[in-house]
């Protein structure tokens, strides 16, 4: 198959895939997902996300549907039947069961299990990006990997129709994360990002590149920081699952960066190595 | 019928009406909706309703599925389905469309309008009910009525699992609405309620009490109170299409209200007019 998905045991095409209405996630977008990168038929870092995703679900009270075997051997199961396994990304999300509409949580309803696998690509990483900012008109629970997106769907999109690739999102002045990857800076030798806390997603590649840092003898600084000390930064990195690390050369029109460009590619190359 | 679901033309009941996985609603709850009070064969303020989910729809850049008129000849063709049109509600929502997942607007291709009709009854609105506060952990988009409803479902869980009837959002400690009503109060005669701005839902319940009111000779004021003016209120006012309008007399353990029962007497006796 060029293409899967899964639900509850059902499988197809993900384009034929079809759900209940009373799914929770279609009209409450009341689920968690989480998404890894597939090379050369091995899920990169899966125990990492799988461990995220029961996180997430553990977030906002929904009781995951397998425990994290079962859910690899869901994932490796529908691998089997892609043609092509060298680059492609795995998605799932889980939501909190299946019932007629009432915002308290259903009793004696099972979470549901959706997910897919398709062919991607990654990006060339060494390309330069461009960026916009946008304030955070999040909520509180950024921390949590939900499907309810439509603040990241909105700056995604805004960040399309400026001709840029990424949203870095604002809030208070403070600088929180992008649209859909964490952001970071080099600055004097030094590797800065923003702290786990409510206000920004646990990325796992954000977790990679913290580690490759260590590794490279980068010190890190976990701390928050404000948008003029991003757009004078020697370096802005972003960072996700299906782009690894880049290296931003524009942030609302302005030069940015490239002050560093030898810290970005040792991170970049550490990165590639450790993809495998 | 009991019930009857639609989605994009298709006709199903609730329980078995399936919809494509690839609907945006399902994996960003990209998509927004109202819910309308059918009484008697006749849907409540319609107008109203569809006005606000067409106001919802442009607020966050998604393309209405179809126009007034034909999306009342929808909801009416559906009606005629139903065995028992005594009371009952609608509900609807539409999704920025059907695509592969990407976080950006996909391009030509249509809004998905998903929608269905049950029995339910009012409740006894005369019968006053508890309330819990907690904070207000919801996005900046709050007067845009979407499907990203998880900090609402948590809200209203929470509000259940305290044998509460809501739960009052307070941000910042000023009073914004509850999960799923707007709130007021009464003060010295006056009716009471939160501005619209960007932190609550412009409720069609809220706008028929102000308008009752007014018509009743009770000044109204929109204007922001905190908890502590909500606390010692003469009456707290919950109202929602499918609540109508009810009066608190329990807040976070403490009893509140039944200052003012006469003025609460009168407008729940004109919403009950005015629903004829």
């Amino acid at each position: 198959m060029k293409n899967i998905a899964y639900y509850n045991g059902k499988i197809d095409t993900i384009e034929n895939m079809q759900i209940p209405m009373l799914d929770r996630a279609v009209y409450f977008g009341d689920g968690v997902y989480d998404v890894a990168y597939i090379k050369d038929g091995s899920v990169f870092a899966l125990d990492e996300h799988i461990k995220r995703f029961i996180n997430s679900c553990h977030l906002i009270d929904i009781i995951p549907p397998m425990d994290t075997e079962q859910l690899e051997n869901v994932f490796y199961s529908m691998l089997e039947n892609i043609d092509d396994k060298s680059s492609c990304i795995l998605y799932w999300q889980s939501s909190r069961g299946t019932a007629e509409r009432d915002h308290t949580y259903p009793k004696n309803v099972k979470s549901n299990l959706m997910a897919y696998i398709k062919p991607k690509s990654l990006p060339d990483i060494k390309k330069r990006i461009k960026l916009i900012s946008s304030p955070d008109l999040r909520y509180e629970l950024c921390n949590v990997k939900t499907i309810n997106l439509i603040p990241n769907v909105m700056a995604s999109e805004r960040a399309k129709r400026a001709g840029c690739d990424e949203t870095v999102l604002v809030r208070n002045g403070i600088v929180t994360e992008c649209s859909h990857s964490n952001i970071s800076i080099l600055k004097d030798g030094k590797f800065i990002t923003a702290p786990l806390d409510n206000h920004i997603l646990p990325g796992i590649a954000r977790g990679h590149v913290i580690s490759l840092c260590k590794e490279l003898g980068i010190p890190v600084e976990e701390r928050h920081y404000d948008y003029e000390t991003l757009i004078s930064a020697d370096e802005i990195l972003v960072t996700s699952t299906t782009t690894l690390c880049r290296a931003a050369f524009m942030l609302d029109d302005r030069e940015v960066g490239g002050l560093d460009s030898e810290k970005v590619e040792a991170i970049q190359n550490a990165y590639l190595s450790k993809l495998g």
